[in-house]
């Protein structure tokens, strides 16, 4: 779960992402088999354990939030569905959520609101909660939510191939739109407060199309669309083209320039859509399922190269993977 | 993981315990059954699904440690076996952790340190580093541990039956003596600073227990062996007795006189030692087992009632589940 920068910094291959990968070093080869268990180690957006997979997100106050955005209740909604994303995004079932809680303040009503978001999100996922812990906290709230899914077939960062397309799941640049308004001392509209209140990432989409063999990899959007572009490139040893022209920009995003609208969109995080790979022969399949409830956009392809690159309508390319959030190297919202 | 509180608060059944399950809410009934997978929910030490158990525990800056009393690397272990004793204390196996970080300073080097940590005690356990997220805190450092284990036949809380005897692993009282010691501007000696840094619960015991059906229910003990007992009496519906002087006091409690040393034994929390139950018949096996290398001793019995009842060596008797720590009441430390 991140917030974004309103700096430009050079993520490459995604400074959390490298960070993570620094902490857990070399010592389990990014590989975590053990007795024989079918396992993904650390890297992708969730980690695979036989037929389970697991992920974990914080949502810190005054890093990924503000408490004057967002209500109790939303925020255990919110920090559930974001947990959630990665479970969708490897084309997992939802079945279970731990959460921890590090509260700056006493008062049951504080859990209690929490929980009601964190139950209400799960419910509708058809997950369920499992557990948690609970802390006082010195600083910020603190919420770690756990999301565990089942799949016997998950969908990879790493499994692109090229000549696929690359697919986006809803719009984007909403959420970001929302903080940016706020960050600049404004009132966002309400559909953009909702998109950052309620990310609502197709959680079942990436399954049903995985059975039905459409899917090559996938990747939340966490980070923003480029990043976690470069993210699931970098993961294939692959490069991915996105076409500036087809990116679905939220149309809520008034009373901002084109410009910003697009850099929004595409950079801009916060929105826990998903994207993914498909090969051409599925385009008709997926552009008939896009009239369907889950908004649909094919925005470019899978390239053998590396990296992210984006292409504007009049054809001009350029290097298009730095970009997103840095969780230290940001300025604190 | 909690630190021990010098004001005695009565916990009943357990403050964070009955808090948590405030949070939780009745929702879900305390059982989180889906699609026929036998399901423990809320309330044991870890939650059950299918063979897994997953528990998580925080550990968050001046609330359950200070800086100047533990190194990094050693934070990072203690982190990890705090969570995975709650998967010993379901005779799990230790499988995998997934480790978040909220930390407030930038820096590869903390973030490596506190991974060495974390894969040490992971791989002395068995377990891999299966994957985490890393954010910023703006205020303190955070470390949520999620411990996952395997067992077809966990051991609980709830299936204490009178007549049993209580047991308890290692000694008690050191770790929190460290504590104390540190909180009133002293240094404790190495002995105790290692009860605090390096808890080592008998990771494989209660699952070799079970195996040989030598174990009727278990916890961990970490607000304090009275108020464990207690959570363990309440999931049981039954009550148990302690008699204080069985209680095996960690002998490097030095400058702590006899009836502090006993508090600390009983209330201090902190030590991450298995309390469990067994029939009266594998009294001779248990005690043949003592000699071995995990320290095992009788400390009392479950009964028939509610509550925790200590017995002082005279005979006398009074309620012994008030003590242990309040996240919420308690001083910062």
């Amino acid at each position: 779960m991140k917030r974004p920068s309103r700096r430009r910094i050079d993520l490459a291959s995604g400074g959390e992402f490298d960070r993570i990968r620094a902490i857990l070093g070399d010592a389990w080869g990014g590989d975590g088999r053990k007795d024989g268990l079918p396992s993904v180690g650390p890297g992708d957006d969730a980690a695979v354990l036989g037929d389970w997979v697991f992920s974990t997100d914080l949502t810190v106050e005054d890093v990924h939030f503000r408490r004057r955005w967002i209500g109790l209740e939303a925020l255990g909604h919110r920090a559930v569905q974001v947990a959630l994303s990665d479970v969708g995004a490897m084309g997992a079932e939802p079945v279970a959520v731990l959460v921890s809680l590090a509260l700056p303040e006493s008062g049951l009503e504080v859990a209690r609101a929490l929980g009601e978001g964190v139950r209400r999100a799960a419910s509708q996922a058809g997950a369920f909660l499992a557990g948690g812990d609970l802390s006082r906290s010195p600083g910020p709230m603190i919420i770690d939510v756990v999301a565990l899914g089942r799949t016997d077939d998950p969908v990879l960062r790493s499994t692109a191939a090229p000549g696929e397309d690359l697919w986006i799941t809803g719009t984007l640049g909403g959420a970001s739109g929302a903080v940016a308004t706020w960050e600049e001392g404004g009132t966002p509209n309400e559909a953009l407060r909702a998109r950052f209140e309620r990310p609502d990432p197709p959680l079942h989409l990436l399954r049903e199309l995985r059975r039905e063999g459409q899917v090559g990899a996938g990747i939340d959007v966490s980070d923003g669309l480029l990043a976690d572009a470069g993210h699931l490139a970098a993961a294939s040893g692959l490069g991915v083209r996105v076409e500036e022209g087809r990116v679905p920009i939220d149309p809520h995003l008034v009373g901002f320039d084109p410009q910003r609208r697009l850099e929004l969109a595409l950079t801009g995080g916060e929105d826990y859509q998903l994207l993914f790979t498909a090969s051409r022969r599925a385009r008709d399949v997926l552009e008939a399922r896009a009239e369907g409830p889950v908004a649909l956009q094919r925005i470019g392809a899978v390239v053998k190269g590396a990296g992210v690159v984006r292409v504007a309508p009049d054809g001009t390319e350029r290097p298009g993977d730095s970009g997103g959030f840095d969780h230290f190297e940001a300025n604190t919202p």
